[in-house]
């Protein structure tokens, strides 16, 4: 499972487009506070899977693709629990 | 624009998945509400032109297949408004 905490200290690249507590300033990132944590692990996954498209994909990508499982699962339980 | 009004009628068919008001009881679907309204409308978009793959695809490509630019617009107000 993930651990928030840990999230937490990873999520500091995410903070740029989506907001130092998870609520984006800019209309095209979507908020991820209180987002569904499976949700989120399932769309990080699809992205460093390639399976996204899009305009927000190209910017997506190379974030998740160096993700671990662990990695993906922290931030997860991280941005839903905000 | 979106009109929010029209968004909301035509949104009857989300709430199986995403929640009577937006907010999903499913971990696998997002909540939708007070997402930002660009973001929904590029996500719709992106499943519409079968642009994203991934779990929740095979689910979301046929719901956004028949939309229209203005349904979408109006999905998107209205799900960003709650």
């Amino acid at each position: 499972a993930g651990d928030a905490a840990a999230g937490k200290t990873k999520s500091a690249v995410c903070a740029a487009c989506h907001g130092a507590n998870g609520v984006s300033m800019i209309p095209m990132y979507p908020n991820l506070a209180g987002q569904k944590a499976q949700y989120l692990e399932n769309a990080l996954k699809a992205y460093k899977a390639g399976q996204r498209g899009g305009p927000t994909a190209a910017l997506m990508n190379p974030q998740a693709a160096n993700l671990s499982d662990q990695d993906i699962a922290d931030l997860a339980a991280y941005f839903s629990s905000l």
